[in-house]
C-alpha cells in the first residue's frame, strides 16, 4: 500500500507538472491529440475488444446482471462510436483563450476575463469504459491534466484505452503525464487522491450516490456533484396526451437505468381519467410497474392487464433506475411544482401542456438543473444539447450545472492592458 | 447558547423561504429596495453615526490601533459614498433571467441557460461596516437572501445598518427574510452556522487568513475563499522607469493593509542599477520599509537615508499588509515567472515593460485571478472594475474568480422549449 500511496502521489505531481504546459498548447496540437486518439482507437480496435472480453468474462462469473454487463460491453460497433465521438469533440471550438466581457475602462485600462483550463482534474467513475475516452478527451481540450480512476470490473478495458489514448497524445506533442490512470482499485487510494488538494483541483465523482455521498464528504478540494436524478413529469390539464404519451414513454422506458431515466408523472385531475390509462397501456407494453397513489388507483383498476402497486410514501423521490414509475393526480400546477420542489433532485423537470402561461410558469419556477416543456427528460446529455460529450451532469449551482463539457472545464483569468494607470 | 442556535436555525429557513420568492421578483422592485436603502442611508445618518460612536469608542478602550480605528469609523462622508454606490448597484442591469447561449438544435429543441439567483448567501467579515451594505444590496439585487455575521467590534454599527437595509427593502416589496442579521457574536455559532448545508447555498468568509482557513476546512456546503494577496510587481529590462516608481508607489502605499497592495518587487538586473534607487527613494518619501535580496542590497546600500534589511527565507510569498516591500533582482522575465508561480497567491500580479512580447507572455502565463501590464494591483476591486461593489475576491479556480459582483452571486438553469420531442 505504500508503494502504492507513493506511486499515486508521482502521478498527481506529473499531472500538475504537464497541466502548466497544458494550459499554453496550441489548439491545433490538442485537437491533432483527438484525431490520433480517434484514429488508434479504430486501428487498435482489436487490443480493446480483447481487454474488454476479459472484464466481461470476469463478470459473468461474477454474476453481474446482463444490463450491467451490457454498459460494460465493447464491440466494433460501439469503438467506432467513440472514436466518432471523439472527432465531433476535436472540432468544437477551443474554450481556452476565449475573452469574456472585454471592455475599456474610463480610465482608459482595457480588462477582460479570459477563459483558462482549471488544471488537475480527477475523475472517479464506475464500470462504463467509454467514460475514460469522454473524460479524456474533454479534459484534454479544454487543457487541463487528468487523474482517472475507473471501477475494477472496466480495469482491463480502461487500461487498453488508456493506453491508446496516453500514446496518441504524446504523438501529438501533448506533454507527457497529461492523463494519468490509477491502476490499482484498492478503494484506501481514493482517500489518499481526495486528500491531494495541492495538486488536484476538481474532483467528479460519477456513478451511484454512494460513490457520490462519500466523495462530497471526504475531499479536501472542490467536487462537482451530480447524476442522481428524480425526475417529474407533469401533464397539465391542457396537455396534448399523445405528446405526453410519448414522452412518458421515452423518458421511462429508452434507458431506464440512467439518472435522466423518468420517475414520477404527476398528472392534472380534469386529464388523468382519459389520459392516464393511455399512457399506462403505452408503459405496460415495455412491462412497466406502476406505483400509483389512490386516485390514480382508482382509474387503472378498470384495466387488469396493468402491472400496478398502490404507492408507499418511500415511492415520491425514489430513483427508481428500473421499469417503475410513480404516479400521482394533482390538482393544479401549484401542487406539481410544489411536490417537485419537495421531491425533485434538482436534476431534470419536464411539463406537457399546451397552455402557454403553463409552461412559461414551469420553466421559470422549477429549480432544476435543466427544465423542459414538451420534451423528455432523456435529453439531458452533454452530447444531446451540442457539446459534444461531458464529464458529468452537476445538479450543484456552483461553478456548473447540468451536463458539463468544455466550458465547464474551464476558469478565467482578468488580464488587465494598461498604460501606467494608478488608482486615484 | 440552544436558544441562539434555534434562533439561528429559524433565520436559515426565513432565508430560504425568501429566497425562494426572492428568485422572481422583478427587477423593479428589487431596484426600488435599493433605491430606498440608499435615501434611508442619507435621512438616518444620525442613527448610524451613534451607533457607530458606540463601536468607535469601545475599540479606543480596547486600545485598537488607529488604523483599524479608520476602518470602523463612519462618517458622513462615508454615509453618503455608500448610498451613492448603491445607486451605482441599482443602475446595473439585473443578472437574473439573462439568458445564455440560447440556441436551436437540429430537432428542433429551444434551449439556453437562464441565469437565476444562487439562493441563500451566508457573509462572515470583519471591521469595516460598509461591508454590510455592499453584501447587502449585491445579494438582494441578484436575487439571493443573505446571512450576515460582522464582527463584534463592528456590531452597533451594523446592527444600525441591517435595521435601515431591513426597512428599506420591506417598503419595497421585498419579502421578509430576506436580509437576517446574525446578532450575537459568540463564535460557537459559526460553527452551527457552517453545518446549515440544507439551507445556505454559498458562505463568503471576508476577513483574516484565520478567519478564511476555519471556514473552508468546517464549512458543509460550497464557500468561496479568498482575499489572500501576496502581490508581486515585476519591473522588465525595458520597463519605462517612471510607471515602474508610479505603480510601485501607489501599489505599497496608497492602503498597505489591504490585499490587493503589493508586497514584492522583481526587477531585471539590467535596469536594476538605475531603477531600482528611484523607486525605493519614493518609497522612502512614505517610510517605506524595504526587505531585500543580496544584489537589491549592493544597489540600495549607497543612499544611507532609505530603510533596508537583508531579506530572509520568510519575506518571499509573505502578506505584509504594512509599509514593507521585499525586493529581488532577477536574471530574467523567466525567473519572475517561476518565482510568482512558487510565491504569489493567485491574486494580483503585475508587469511593468514597453515590450510588447513580454507584457503578453506575462499576462498569459502568470496564473492569477488579476494579471496587470503597466498598471497598479490597487485596481483589483469590484468597483474599479466596473462592477459596483463586490462581495469579496475570489482567489479559487471554482466558480468565480477576482472580485465577485452580481454575476458571481448567480448559478443558471437550462431551460428547453420542446414540441414534443422524444430522444432517438
Amino acid at each position: 500500500m505504500k508503494s502504492a500511496v507513493e506511486e499515486l502521489k508521482a502521478q498527481g505531481q506529473a499531472a500538475k507538472a504537464a497541466s502548466r504546459r497544458l494550459a499554453n498548447t496550441s489548439t491545433d496540437v490538442k485537437n491533432k491529440a483527438l484525431q490520433n486518439i480517434s484514429e488508434d482507437l479504430i486501428k487498435r480496435k482489436s487490443e480493446i475488444i480483447a481487454a474488454n472480453k476479459i472484464d466481461y468474462k470476469a463478470a459473468e462469473a461474477a454474476g453481474m446482471s446482463a444490463a450491467m454487463r451490457d454498459r460494460l460491453m465493447l464491440d466494433t460497433a460501439r469503438i467506432e462510436g467513440m472514436a466518432k465521438d471523439v472527432l465531433t469533440v476535436a472540432a468544437l471550438p477551443d474554450p481556452v483563450g476565449e475573452m469574456i466581457e472585454m471592455r475599456t475602462l474610463p480610465n482608459g485600462l482595457l480588462l477582460g476575463k479570459k477563459r483558462v483550463p482549471l488544471g488537475v482534474i480527477a475523475a472517479l467513475y464506475e464500470s462504463r469504459p467509454n467514460v475514460t475516452i469522454d473524460i479524456s478527451i474533454l479534459c484534454l481540450k479544454a487543457g487541463n491534466a487528468v487523474i482517472l480512476r475507473g471501477g475494477k470490473e472496466a480495469i482491463n478495458s480502461n487500461r487498453a484505452l488508456v493506453k491508446i489514448v496516453q500514446e496518441a497524445a504524446a504523438r501529438a506533442g501533448l506533454p507527457a503525464g497529461a492523463v494519468q490512470f490509477i491502476d490499482n482499485t484498492d478503494r484506501a487510494l481514493v482517500n489518499e487522491l481526495l486528500k491531494m488538494s495541492g495538486v488536484i483541483n476538481l474532483v467528479i465523482p460519477r456513478g451511484g450516490a454512494d460513490l457520490i455521498k462519500f466523495v462530497a464528504e471526504n475531499a479536501c478540494m472542490p467536487v462537482v456533484t451530480g447524476g442522481i436524478g428524480v425526475c417529474h413529469l407533469y401533464v397539465d390539464k391542457n396537455a396534448d396526451i399523445s405528446k405526453a404519451v410519448a414522452i412518458a414513454y421515452n423518458a421511462k422506458v429508452q434507458r431506464p437505468t440512467v439518472c435522466n431515466a423518468l420517475d414520477c408523472v404527476l398528472i392534472h385531475k380534469e386529464i388523468a381519467q382519459s389520459g392516464l390509462p393511455v399512457i399506462a397501456a403505452e408503459w405496460a407494453k415495455a412491462g412497466v410497474e406502476i406505483h400509483g397513489d389512490k386516485r390514480a388507483l382508482a382509474i387503472l383498476k378498470a384495466n387488469a392487464s396493468l402491472k400496478v402497486k398502490s404507492a408507499v410514501p418511500a415511492d415520491w423521490g425514489k430513483e427508481f433506475l428500473a421499469l417503475v414509475a410513480a404516479v400521482k393526480v394533482v390538482d393544479s400546477l401549484d401542487e406539481a411544482l410544489v411536490h417537485i420542489e419537495r421531491y425533485g433532485s434538482g436534476h431534470s423537470e419536464a411539463i406537457v401542456t399546451e397552455d402557454y402561461q403553463s409552461a412559461l410558469r414551469f420553466l421559470n419556477e422549477v429549480d432544476a438543473a435543466c427544465v423542459y416543456a414538451n420534451a423528455s427528460t432523456r435529453f439531458t446529455d452533454g452530447g444531446q444539447f451540442g457539446l459534444g460529450a461531458e464529464v458529468g451532469i452537476s445538479t450543484q449551482k456552483m461553478h456548473a450545472r447540468g451536463p458539463m463539457g468544455l466550458k465547464e472545464l474551464t476558469s478565467y483569468k482578468w488580464i488587465v492592458f494598461g498604460s501606467g494607470q494608478i488608482r486615484p
